[in-house]
């Protein structure tokens, strides 16, 4: 399927073509079921999506009992790119229809050189996993979704008033790649996009209600209400970063104090890392300042899981505060899971354990009974996947 | 109409019923153009709907140049009924097809009675409504919602496990009231009912995104998407009376120290009033306790009206702390709407003053831009209201 722009024309056609991302080839005859059609009105529908280049027949289901059912699968040519560009690093990846991941590649980025700088790297990045597929695995691109550091307007396909990102408010994001890539370009904010993965591909798969809490160098959440992401009216919603959790805490970028990310997230762990290491409280993490002229988050999580006291306090410090922070959203918001990922979900297990030591105890019973809280399974993946299928929403939708 | 448990055929009669309930009377021809049919099937579904006694012709419509349109309005034979049961008080309602109040009644009640006895009130508070209204004017009733102050199951239609609401646990509130009323009943939560008036008739009419906050004897949140009640996977979403605010503060009826119900609401108003009465640091407050031998949290808030200093510091204290919480759930939610209701909203401005200054202070400027905070309208019949759309929901669709 060559033809970009190329929609399905009705609601059956739709629900049928999201039947077959997210479950899979099937009979025409389960999908007649699926959709509640009749097997000639399914059969019109089907045939009109293989016109469409949509949908191939690969085959003849088992028997039923009667005359073998034709298998259907989304056309074998459909492609969508997924970008997800961090504050430090971009990752790009082809799928096919359903989404699985054909290609990806990474590389360290930094946003504050400005939208002309990463997109044109996220352009490379893109020209690199196509041409390690070969031309004719990727030809004909049928959407591209953008994952991006800050809130985003949906609207305009452009960042908003992001916070240390000189350059990129209302620069035209989606205009500039849908330009370069001849494709149909979506944008959401990063943490968005992760739970859209986590949704088609991760531990929240078949979950309505699910919190995803991204935590990097700052901390966000995606909420998952239905089967699709809750934005708000003006496109925030799962901004908790600045949540206050202590009147005197620590002095904030937003310029507040005690916010959430203030306490923790990546920079805090590197802040207060760092610090521990000059102050001589931490031997190991004064070895990796000596070494590197610097404390990151990850030399800090390092230093946990080699039995640093310091360290370790730190990352139950910091999971003790977002679980305050949870544990209200929860009792709040009643989720049927909870998600942990993004860069430091990678402190793994002494952070889950502070996570839900604390949510356990100090949200409603009725809230917590049968609430699972774990660690996202796809880890990088998971933004480029989301990314993905929100584009996919659209291209496999009448509008 | 008297024959109970008729329902619309499809969805278009489903949508025709909600659009009349919500916007009044229209002419078929704005009907048909609402719900996207042509003339002769938008005429067919509504003369359906007039066998099925839900409709009656009521005159017709100015010209828009052609043949007069029939104007359409829900039969005026339609009634539902609304009960509200909080810890303190029944109120009992009528109402019409488009859930205008007929008749409303309150009284007294103590709900740690127990189901038989507060139920019995509730009916005979019912049978007081229709004898005034008439028997003729609210013959033949459709559906009967209730409100109910605990965590309900809406598939059981009673009340699990509540606190400090002895006997009601899985007490077969619907069954009891269904078979006494001859009618189809739903129960739900309080704060829910009170929160889906607001959509109804309040301050919440076609806002999509609304928290509704309800303070009371206790502190609860009704969440309002897309223009229904998110409840949750277990349906508690909402409770954040046990949210913590500080890791030090008092202890809660839940056992635990430092919940929001702790610091505010009716019950802790009342027990910081009557601590500053018995240490003399207000003679105002003294005055209520010599007099009536108790201190409740109206009198706080009269003498907080009176500009009694402590009474006003109570106030602001509780609104400070009812604000904290807030922030974080408007960063997380994203409403397009903050909604004070329940007892204590007679507090007033002051409350809200406090209120709004501690959200658009804490929460992030994106979410609140935009964001008004504004105290309940309706009052008393917030819940009365609400219950009746509760059940109007269901008897005009389908299922």
């Amino acid at each position: 399927m060559k033809r970009v722009g190329v929609r399905p024309e009705n609601g059956h056609q739709t629900r049928l073509l999201r039947l077959l991302r997210d479950h899979g080839p099937r009979s025409r005859a389960e999908l007649g079921e699926a959709v509640e059609l009749s097997k000639s009105k399914v059969a019109i529908e089907l045939d009109r999506l293989g016109e469409l280049g949509f949908v191939d027949v690969v085959g003849l289901a088992a028997s039923r009992g009667g005359r073998r059912s034709q298998m259907v699968a989304l056309s074998s040519g459909l492609r969508f790119i997924g970008i997800d560009i961090g504050a430090t690093s971009i990752d790009v990846a082809v799928t096919d229809g359903e989404l699985r991941l054909l290609g990806h590649a990474a590389r360290p980025t930094d946003v504050r050189e400005g939208p002309t700088v990463v997109l044109d790297q996220a352009l490379d990045l893109v020209a690199k996993v196509r041409a390690d597929l070969g031309e004719q695995a990727c030809d004909g691109v049928q959407g591209v979704g953008v994952g991006v550091p800050g809130p985003v307007s949906q609207r305009e396909g452009a960042l908003v008033a992001p916070p240390i990102m000189p350059g990129w408010s209302h620069f035209p994001i989606r205009d500039m790649l849908g330009a370069a890539l001849g494709a149909p370009v979506m944008v959401d904010n990063d943490v968005n996009i992760m739970a859209l993965g986590e949704l088609h591909a991760g531990n929240a798969r078949n979950v309505d209600d699910v919190l995803f809490v991204k935590i990097g160098t700052g901390i966000g959440c995606g909420i998952v209400l239905g089967g699709d992401i809750h934005r708000g009216v003006t496109g925030s919603a799962g901004d908790i970063g600045h949540v206050q959790v202590d009147d005197a805490g620590p002095l904030c970028t937003c310029g507040r104090t005690g916010c959430l990310e203030a306490f923790f997230g990546g920079a805090a762990l590197a802040r207060d890392g760092e610090a521990a290491a000059r102050a001589g409280r931490s031997g190991w993490l004064a070895d990796v300042l000596a070494r590197d002229g610097a404390v990151r988050a990850l030399d800090v999580g390092a230093a946990a899981a080699a039995g640093d006291a310091v360290s370790v306090q730190l990352v139950r410090d910091g999971g003790r505060r977002l679980g305050q922070v949870l544990a209200a959203l929860v009792s709040f918001f009643n989720p049927g899971l909870v998600v942990i990922g993004g860069g430091l979900a990678g402190l793994g297990h002494p952070l889950l354990a502070e996570i839900r030591s604390v949510v356990y105890r100090r949200s409603l019973p009725l809230a917590t009974g049968n609430l699972p809280i774990v660690l996202s399974e796809l880890g990088d993946s998971a933004g480029v996947v989301g990314a993905a299928r929100l584009v996919s929403e659209s291209v496999y939708s009448t509008t």
